[in-house]
């Protein structure tokens, strides 16, 4: 008894010297590791990112995939027991691969033809049923091109060869920094008289697999003529071709074919929030994946992060303030038409978004958060998470910065809400991005589990405090403050 | 001529407003960023590593692979012009597993004997041809053991199945919180009449790979019985068939063998400092490595991340006013022998170690640096660490903290002499460690290159500004200044 009564003294004492804001914060790192803990230990995001790759595999636009990863998302959010599961209809482009492509080296010095692995990019048009024969111009970079005379390119296939910068850090900027050759580059060697284009893979790794990805978004003008990917070892042979013969040529077939639009849809799936029912945070990913592999960090992650979101919040009963909403965006690869379509009904409803999340870069293990917004938003939305880095650095959520948030959310961008993308560390995702390694195998269970559990955490403090600081009324230098 | 005036003066108005220490920051972050483009572009750690696995591969200390590792690490050291490499001689201990363990379980329930997947703890005797057949008791740890009286586990063979907590973030943590049941498990196991020891593996996953280690280190008894640990799932299999029968027996054959110590070697190799020869920036790995694998993440990966550092300031001339020594231990796993006899020459010729770094826990994406030491020396370390935050933040190198550096430094602690740790991200390495997985094609090429960067790069900051804070002489409070 005297020990109990000298204990609740001490405690007191402690107690007693504890702010109010000290005290959540000790609440809340406890809420912050039992979401960690249940993540790790109870977790559903890896079972469910399984059934996604096998059950469902493939999954792009207007494929049977696509179908199939509408009725599983369903499935999964009515399962969970969301209080509110809906599709939002969209037309999307649909694009199908046909029989595998082919490409050969056709060179004078050549014993036999040689093969290099390709892929055509999404959207590309097919060769005629024999192929494509034709010399090759090498060229570093979309600009080359764009400064190339009309009919510079006659009858040419172009070979943009131009790297990813190894040298970057972030790797998405070195993709930013060459990815135009594969999303505008035969249109523009179209213009200047091309018959086909070779594109070097989006990949930091030397090895043999092609990346696919789209040529063209939404409303852009298409090209004509075919365009593949070539894998990084192949564009190196080439190039080694070429110093050898300058005058080889490439045989490509493409079996691709364009078809009209389709009905799809974006899969949506809400807690209702007890105080805020009408204000919504969005934590999203993309259902649709290329068709080369199962799409398992491109975006199955993002969408078993954003579902064991509601997952870990209803095996702790944490009962939201505002409206979770889990949106799973159709066509994301090659349209964002689920996007557009979602942006669109937010403005016509005048939905409040306190914020909306983004995780697609990947299932590796978690560093930190990109914001974005239009004006001082990023500056107030730093403000308010450096209140919170003591909380999420024992997780080693360390990096916070102003950055692109995600492609779909990134739409939402001129309402003027605050978007906010997770940021995973982004060293391999090029080794896997849009190629047929892109298999559940490839994912991390526990890396998985801890970019689930960061985000969560990181809607649980939204919740509570708000993703943006506030800011003080000023009275501008060159007036008083009897003038307002 | 008239613009090249106009910028000489706009940069002179910049630089004359930045102080000595901001144009040194301005220097300081142009040489790091050297140093991680010339990893990144012109690495060569990530070719020596394959070398290392491909050409010498499995090298347990007194195996003829760790002779061949000795004569692989002094040749690379010369062909990459040290000025300086020797040999440092050290008694290694001799263990060999001999042909492949088996483990079966026979249960009146079983159609069949069940296989587990075992492997022998390096240190283990053999059983008799034929094996040894028993009952098997399961703990949950070593403490149930000790708590046993004499005799309790009279004829059976321990199973300790205590796994590692999944919920720690920090895994070396979660290692650490049951390797005594491998290192330890058998010796207590013996003292309560066991004839035989079966631990559960030492990993994270759920998978097949049975992780192999050492039972006792140097000087410690070693067991006699034979000691085997199972893979995760083999003991997952093996606690549902103890439900079932709890009288099943194990059949267990270990074809090991223990021989008498041999000589074997450190490697060490300097470049000499050009202010001060004779102080010392060790940065060090192990040359060793278990015998099932490459040994590629324990500790390839420090082998070649420590040369690395001279290569990069070779290929980059800078020029180090400290000596660098590489130090390539010898029987980190099983003995700590190499690293005995290091620290015992260090206190015999009063060697001053500016620093000791290593790199032991794998080749992954790095997160920062761990620093240990005697009294404050931690505490000064940290201070000067956060002087460089901004330079070392753009590599994604957030993580400075207190922590164990690693096994072979760590016996330079009693000298007193600042101790740091290499720290990359940890979620991945206890899916490989000790395993037959543990092999080149595990290690991806830029996070190796990332890692060696980031150590070079601590490095040149060590070696020129060193690793202390000062501290400024200061009165204690009970004490007038005249006192003193």
């Amino acid at each position: 008894m005297r020990a109990l009564i000298i204990l609740s003294a001490i405690f007191l004492c402690f107690t007693n010297n504890l702010s109010a804001q000290d005290m959540d914060k000790e609440k809340d790192a406890i809420i912050i590791k039992s979401i960690f803990d249940e993540s790790l230990s109870n977790g559903t995001c890896y079972e469910r990112l399984r059934s996604l790759c096998k059950d469902v595999g493939p999954r792009l636009s207007g494929s049977p995939g696509a179908d199939k990863a509408v009725d599983w998302a369903v499935e999964q959010m009515e399962a969970m027991g969301f209080d509110k599961v809906y599709k939002q209809a969209c037309m999307v482009p649909v694009w199908e691969r046909g029989d595998k492509e082919s490409c050969v080296i056709k060179s004078k010095y050549a014993k036999k033809e040689e093969p290099l692995n390709v892929c055509a990019l999404g959207y590309s048009h097919a060769t005629p049923k024999g192929g494509i024969t034709a010399e090759v111009v090498k060229v570093n970079g979309i600009e080359e091109v764009k400064a190339m005379k009309a009919g510079a390119l006659k009858g040419k296939i172009v070979f943009y060869n131009r790297p990813m910068d190894e040298r970057m850090i972030e790797t998405f900027d070195a993709y930013g920094g060459c990815v135009d050759q594969r999303s505008r580059g035969a249109i523009e060697a179209e213009l200047k008289g091309a018959v086909g284009s070779i594109v070097r893979s989006m990949g930091l790794r030397n090895d043999d697999y092609p990346h696919t990805g789209t040529m063209a978004y939404g409303t852009e003008p298409m090209a004509t003529i075919p365009a593949v990917a070539v894998s990084t070892k192949g564009a190196d042979d080439l190039e080694a071709w070429l110093e050898r013969d300058p005058e080889l040529e490439i045989e490509l077939k493409v079996n691709s074919r364009n078809l009209p639009d389709k009905e799809s849809f974006n899969v949506i799936g809400e807690i209702t929030g007890s105080e805020y029912p009408d204000r919504f945070i969005v934590v999203s990913g993309h259902l649709d994946s290329w068709d080369l592999a199962e799409g398992a960090h491109d975006d199955g992650a993002g969408v078993v992060h954003s579902l064991e979101v509601v997952q870990l919040f209803k095996q702790l009963d944490i009962r939201p303030k505002h409206t979770i909403r889990v949106v799973l965006f159709m066509n994301e690869e090659n349209g964002t038409r689920g996007a557009r379509k979602y942006a669109e009904e937010v403005k016509e409803k005048g939905e409040y978004h306190l914020v909306a999340i983004e995780s697609d870069s990947g299932g590796f293990v978690p560093r930190g958060f990109c914001v974005e917004g239009t004006g001082i938003l990023p500056m107030r939305m730093l403000t308010q998470i450096s209140k919170w880095e003591e909380l999420l650095e024992p997780y080693n959520l360390h990096r916070f910065k102003e950055d692109y948030s995600g492609v779909d959310i990134h739409l939402l961008k001129d309402q003027n809400f605050p978007l906010v993308g997770f940021y995973p560390d982004p060293q391999r995702y090029f080794d896997i991005h849009h190629t047929e390694l892109d298999v559940f195998e490839s994912v991390n269970k526990r890396e998985l589990e801890l970019g689930a559990a960061s985000i969560a955490s990181f809607v649980y403090l939204s919740d509570k405090y708000g993703i943006l600081a506030p800011v003080k009324k000023m009275i501008p230098n060159n007036r008083k403050a009897s003038d307002l």
